[in-house]
């Protein structure tokens, strides 16, 4: 890597998880790696490994098959977080442990209990751990914001001398302004020995709207690594975007000069997968992947307006992927046809049981649905992919009629026993979510219900997202199908199957 | 207006509008324009006078009610435009132009066709036209991100003399990064004579994600005018949220040293409204406005975290208006107290009829659903706007059932005429769609198909927008019912209302 190169790390699967009801199985974060990996990112965060069984189980699965890009793991700086990311990590061709301390003076003495003398010297140590496992160590001062700058440079200074190869500094609140942040970066570098030896990364939070800008100054500055996630997702208002920071240094390399790896044509096929996968949409009017980021209403177009400026590149849909959503399969496509495109998707399922199956639901949807994308084939996929369906919808009737109350009959089957209940409810939906609470008994609240096509025409398949709580616990859940009122019970119970599985972890703020 | 004062200005109802699909009516934009001014916005820009008699009207009949906000037109640089914004404006208590012209060599050449000394003689007569009509007049020089900075000086220099007293300097490709937009903000303050006798402005786009830390990077420089919309609404990635730029000078006023007039905790109305009315969502994971912006799924609580941090205000959910939706009415409220809701909320209905009309369905939404809240109140009232109801939903019947294809029956009322039709279709909302089409034979192409919980609560309200596109033009649909499905056919003959209606109108771009 030179200078001129900006590392792109990605951690999608870790701090975007955290994002309310973003939790994944570990065959959504291995679909979400194979895109990524595809995409040209350089590291994957793909979770952290002591966080959970799950969490491990999801960064090994990831470490196998993940070939091109570094598959990393965070850890806390303590002995048991490090070997677990060790080991989750060790199937990796090129592997990175991720290993932070809180350096700032509240964090220290809150939440560690620790003096700063003893932070300095687990950070140390923990870089140390990590060295066993692979020479890729990156060090991140959690809460650098608010830390002390002549306590940061001690640390960074040590870890460096230990052996960390990479330093990221975290603006963990986002409420750091472009000018500030690049200010910092600037000191850092300037303060710190032997910073030239490392590479200098920053992670930015969106609260004030600034991720993107605050991470893009802090590359001025020298950082030449920026953490960021797909979509901006992330915990409150999320991370920096991948593509605005990626588009940005392409689009404007006359003031930033730099090169990534990323394949920008895979940027809108990896936003949609990963908006499928978390339930998370994309708001028309986001920067690059939301669908008017190209949609001009003006007269004047902008590519004609634009070709005359020879200061920085055009930015044009079809570069970040629009446009490229093929007609792929249809009614008469064979099962070869459809494994085939499974895997140009990027898509392994696991046996000839898993594919038989999904290949069933593909002529189900085909004998209602004239065109299918690959947008529906992901979704189809989605749908089932959480490994233990405990309720599962059988039968569902249910009418609209203006002036009437609907009546919905439901019949779900939990271990394969059939269950069936009637309700009214204020409209087809509310009545099925009331007959399979009658029937399931979850007394899951529900926080969110939304709905989008995957694909245009009034055949297109529906989509539905619920958010439900329980005890404190939130979960998406996700159904698709051509009938809407189908798609919310299916999601609906998605959801209850998350909630029944247990998928407790804890949450580093990073 | 002191040195320490940010002149927050929106331009919802104007670039806002240009997002595909977001036309407003009259009714919606008096609407906004009331709930902008509750906010404490000191200018609306209310439209763009010359673009159509629509325009016109909507302009004035703002211009009629506002009171505290200064009521703005924009106006191309010719006498028409500019005497078409001085009539709407005219009942305004404050009231601004907005005049543009183009200053970049491309825009001047190829759009134009005139010559700099033409473009500069033009600029200073628009400022003396508007000057007939205000004392308050705000020149943009369109492009003027490509435009010659000598070039540039001398029209601002010119037009100052001339008597404009706020000149804005639009980012109309959203190309820009923080420190150049502010060096260029910055090298104008500097050379341009009595630079210090006006308010410097600036107007960023989002293409690259920097639009918020465009306009603040020049409000550093010594811009004190913001342009600016709610949720970032606007052509392509969108303009400079409002909610961002405020609560950003707010929080960081160790940095900004600002005030601003806004009201924050009547920000999510605000953003609910907007979105409501035009059919954009917001993203959950959007800054400030975002369902999760203030959603902490982390261990670490970040107001515990921040309490000891003493440079920057705290931003707390409940001060950008979180959590202030209240239960306001239910199944026995009366007519009066709806009325005294209505008033609360900034909802003007004209004469006793429409509010008969809007009370009789309350009545209706009351009876299927326990809780009535303001977001259902403004669903309620969105629904029935679009001042010419040409066709309107009679009765609709259709069923979901698993493994059967459903057959939907739908009467439409075209001037009072009852029409009926039968169809199959993939889901019930596919079945309505069809039975809709078989009787009015619109040809619209379906964008975009997507629906959202207006209140929580599985009996909550659908609100379900349709985008359609027929013939070049795009139009949103909206439609709420505690039924999906027939929420879904109110907001596809909302949209074929709207297409029916002209609304045809040219589309500036500042």
């Amino acid at each position: 890597m030179t200078q001129n190169h900006l590392i792109i790390f990605d951690t999608t699967l870790r701090d975007g998880e955290q994002s309310p009801g973003a939790a994944m199985t570990k065959d959504e974060k291995l679909r979400i790696a194979r895109q990524l990996e595809k995409l040209g990112v350089n590291v994957i965060e793909a979770g952290f490994a002591a966080a959970s069984p799950g969490d491990f189980d999801a960064i090994r699965a990831i470490a196998e098959v993940i070939t091109e890009s570094t598959v990393c793991s965070l850890a806390r700086a303590n002995e048991n977080d490090i070997r677990r990311a060790g080991e989750a990590i060790s199937p990796a061709r090129k592997r990175r442990i991720h290993t932070f301390i809180a350096t700032s003076p509240i964090h220290m003495q809150n939440k560690l209990r620790m003096t700063p003398e003893q932070v300095l010297e687990r950070a140390v140590q923990a870089v140390k751990w990590a060295l066993e496992y692979t020479d890729d160590v990156e060090f991140s001062a959690e809460d650098a914001v608010r830390s002390d700058m002549d306590f940061l440079v001690q640390v960074f200074d040590a870890v460096i001398e230990a052996g960390a190869t990479t330093i990221n500094v975290p603006d963990t609140v986002g409420y750091s302004v472009p000018q500030q942040w690049g200010e910092r970066m600037a000191q850092l570098i300037a303060r710190v020995k032997n910073s030239d030896k490392v590479i200098w990364s920053t992670h930015c939070h969106n609260d004030l709207g600034m991720a993107v800008a605050n991470s893009l100054s802090a590359v001025l500055a020298g950082a030449r690594q920026v953490e960021c996630t797909i979509n901006g997702l992330g915990e409150r208002a999320g991370n920096a975007s991948l593509e605005e920071i990626v588009m940005a240094v392409r689009t404007r390399r006359d003031v930033f000069q730099l090169d990534t790896t990323i394949d920008a044509t895979q940027i809108v096929t990896t936003s949609k997968l990963v908006s499928t996968i978390t339930g998370y949409p994309v708001q028309p009017n986001k920067a690059i992947v939301g669908a008017n980021a190209f949609a001009h209403e003006s007269g004047i177009h902008q590519d004609g307006v634009l070709k005359h400026r020879e200061t920085y590149e055009i930015m044009r849909a079809e570069d970040v992927g629009w446009g490229a959503n093929k007609l792929t399969l249809g009614k008469l496509s064979g099962r070869n046809a459809f494994r085939t495109r499974l895997a140009e998707l990027g898509i392994a399922l696991d046996g000839e049981d898993a594919l038989n199956a999904a290949f069933a639901r593909f002529k189900e949807l085909a004998d209602k649905k004239s065109e299918i994308f690959d947008e529906d084939i992901q979704a189809l996929l989605s749908e089932n992919v959480v490994n233990e369906e405990h309720f599962k919808l059988a039968y569902l009737q249910v009418a609209s009629q203006t002036g009437e109350t609907p009546h919905a009959v439901v019949t779900v089957t939990e271990n394969g026993k059939e269950l069936r209940a009637e309700a009214d409810g204020g409209g087809p939906v509310d009545a099925a979510f009331k007959a399979i609470e009658k029937i399931v008994g979850s007394g899951a609240e529900l926080l969110l219900y939304s709905v989008n096509n995957i694909t245009s025409g009034t055949d297109a398949q529906g989509e539905v997202t619920v958010r439900l709580s329980r005890g404190g616990r939130i979960v998406n859940g996700q159904g698709a199908d051509t009938d809407i009122v189908i798609a919310s019970a299916k999601a609906y119970l998605n959801g209850l199957n998350k909630l029944h599985a247990n998928t407790e972890r804890a949450h580093p703020q990073v």
